[in-house]
């Protein structure tokens, strides 16, 4: 991404990875079975070049804001396609200065744990 | 908002009124007391033009994907300006050919209960 | 509720009316609407005589944290009953001090603009 | 657990591992480092017995109504001792007759993808 446009969108580029989201989609009226809608999802979230995590309820993506609302529309419009109403949640932890929160955040809680958690 | 923008993002003209969301923004680590940065926030979303409403816990916004999540970038970096931390949470809720949910939402739920909510 | 148990419980009595919740049940599986399942989920919050206020994406309630959860035990068993699976969301916020929350957070908003938001 | 509990629950016995939740707890106004206060949550979690997974955005654990919500109650005070506002999200996923899916959900997207995704 070129540096004119982090300018323009204003964050610094010492910032630009230390955004998390976590977002679930969660697609009503098409039963209770929705893994269809979430394997195709998923397959966009893989392809997106993006680092994530899946977690039983939701997938935590690292990046800009920009590229992670990018991912999270095209998830949303692909289970649209297959449905009537979606459900979207997205939390946002946008800390400046932290890079390499995907492994950071819970490592740092481990360190003054002095013990491993489950993942 | 010209039409082969509306084409390009996947959405027909028809859909594009049925998107509701709330989000709300938490600042953390510039104290228990928020408000301030939550009046300019409340400012950003009352001068910009989409239809709204504030209630104690967020905003719900009601609009098209582009031009909500605008408004939440702006609300997001606004909030940044005076944190190193922000947390931003953010529910769509996206159903076709259903217009004007803001106030219908809740009234469809009154019509059924024969009776008037606090709202 | 007797004071011996609001100790026990690790609250005290100063605190007691400074809960806020926010809470959204969502029916999947049964179909796009879920109006009916929803209009069961407001006559219980209504008849809870808990503090609420409805709005488009979901119902904030005032308590505190026994009464809020019992409250929306209900609401959610009352939803799985004609449904296979409920999603229900709750956001807590707990500040020590600040009663009458329910109207004074938006109020303390409108204070700092000098004007009055959309409700 | 005695079944006579589980019946006055609400539940019968072949929901009772059916549910799952992801919970985040949100020091608000104690800096933008809160990793003190997080390692003493999941200290209450990993104590608990009940199963889980940290991700970096929250905590997923496994079980009935009332054993989740007395954890997060825990942690949600553990929160509150050292601070004057907490906000703690909670998003449960009910869903009758399938045991197991804080292991299953993910593994059944993967099934269905015929790869294996980052976790």
């Amino acid at each position: 991404m070129p540096l004119f446009f982090i300018a323009l969108s204003g964050y610094d580029s010492s910032r630009e990875v230390c955004m998390l989201a976590e977002f679930s989609i969660i697609p009503v009226g098409v039963g209770s079975s929705v893994g269809d809608q979430l394997a195709e999802v998923l397959k966009i979230v893989d392809a997106s070049g993006l680092s994530y995590k899946v977690n039983p309820m939701g997938t935590v993506v690292e990046g800009e804001w920009e590229e992670i609302m990018d991912l999270i529309k095209k998830c949303h419009l692909s289970a649209m396609k297959s449905g009537e109403r979606v459900l979207t949640t997205i939390t946002i932890d946008d800390r400046k200065g932290k890079p390499d929160r995907l492994e950071e955040k819970v490592k740092s809680i481990e360190r003054r744990l002095g013990t491993s958690l489950k993942k």
